[in-house]
């Protein structure tokens, strides 16, 4: 870890310097110096999930999307670990951190999962997974950064694709980056809740 | 592995027990002793990829599925391993073992992806993926005990849901199992071939 970290205990779920020289200029977002993956707002950085972002309330904003169920600190940080170890998770949080007196709150989160294949010469496929942004701070163009930041990420990392699943509400947020609707099918076999 | 394997140096890309005491009859389908997931017929297995499956024809069973590309020998078992270091790549394939003059043939395939989640109490997660039968082969219901086994499996491994895409003309064949198609849209964004 370079020497930008202040917490030196801190452990990420991937390697911050991937994060390095990605733009979105490709997609006709032009984002201002205020704007930048690594500053997109006073007091807001983006960055790979932490071993400590429980505390910073990751799991909150979670429950905002989605069943989040019983989640301890103790089962979170047994699922980060497996998730390191297995390779191909890739969680991005947005980090205000300025709230709860400057202790920092994860106020965002979005999740890229790169599965590899056989076919296709042996490639890599993306999935993107579990985006949302806290109710409190939508509208300010964070949701749109994850998005775009897990979309060029994908890129780099070579995925000859990258899909989803979404409501048919959030087609247009999707279509900003240039997911079109696939005539495929989604279905599902759900066993518990 | 166990006694039974009689060649010694043949790696699974998984635990070949996990197979151990799946049954089908929960989904209302009784396999008579001949179409049970050890001998689905005459000379035929159903079993974990093994790292000698290249020379068996693997990857030409999944070129009549889609873009194969080019995948040597070498690329073929760099992603062997690569997935069983990551975990949560299951892959079955049909063998007939009287096939090429009892060198053995593979003629199916389809892989189960389990993802891990933190949503649903740090759940698990399903995909089925490349799902397909060689042509000589089809309508012997071994596409059938494939996706039935995927899904079992999926169970077993104790996802909260299995989930796929699919064509619309291969709706009803994922329905024999209960995959119902979703409300949520599959979107693909294409980086290249
Ligand atoms: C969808 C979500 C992540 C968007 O995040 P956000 O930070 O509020 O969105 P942004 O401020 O970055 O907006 C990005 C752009 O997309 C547009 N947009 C936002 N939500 C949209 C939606 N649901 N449908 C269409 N466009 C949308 C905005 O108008 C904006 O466009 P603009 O820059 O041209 O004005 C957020 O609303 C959210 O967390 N929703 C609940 C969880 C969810 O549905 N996640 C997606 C699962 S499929
Ligand atoms: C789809 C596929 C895997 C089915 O394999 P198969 O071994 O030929 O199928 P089975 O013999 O096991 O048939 C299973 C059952 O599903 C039915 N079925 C088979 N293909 C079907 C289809 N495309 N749509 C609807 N039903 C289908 C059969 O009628 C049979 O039902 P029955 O037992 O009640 O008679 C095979 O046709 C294939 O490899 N197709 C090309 C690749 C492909 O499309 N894969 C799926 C990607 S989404």
């Amino acid at each position: 870890m370079g020497a930008a970290d202040d917490t030196s205990d801190v452990v990420y779920a991937w390697d911050k310097n991937l994060l390095n020289g990605l733009s979105l200029d490709e997609y006709g977002i032009k984002l201002d110096e205020k704007y930048s993956w690594i500053n997109p707002g006073e007091g807001l950085v983006i960055r790979p999930l932490s071993s400590q972002d429980f505390d910073k309330g990751f799991t909150d904003v979670l429950s905002q999307l989605t069943r989040l169920g019983d989640v301890s600190k103790e089962d979170f940080q047994k699922r980060f670990y497996a998730m390191k170890a297995s390779g191909g998770y890739y969680t991005l949080v947005v980090e205000d951190t300025e709230a709860d007196n400057g202790s920092g709150k994860i106020v965002g989160t979005g999740t890229l999962e790169v599965e590899q294949k056989f076919i296709h010469s042996c490639a890599l496929r993306g999935r993107v997974e579990e985006v949302v942004i806290d109710k409190e701070y939508r509208g300010r163009k964070l949701g749109k950064l994850v998005l775009g930041l897990i979309t060029v990420l994908s890129k780099k990392l070579a995925c000859y694709k990258t899909t989803l699943e979404c409501k048919v509400e959030n087609i247009p947020f999707y279509g900003i980056f240039g997911y079109k609707e696939d005539p495929e099918k989604f279905m599902q076999l759900r066993f518990h809740d």
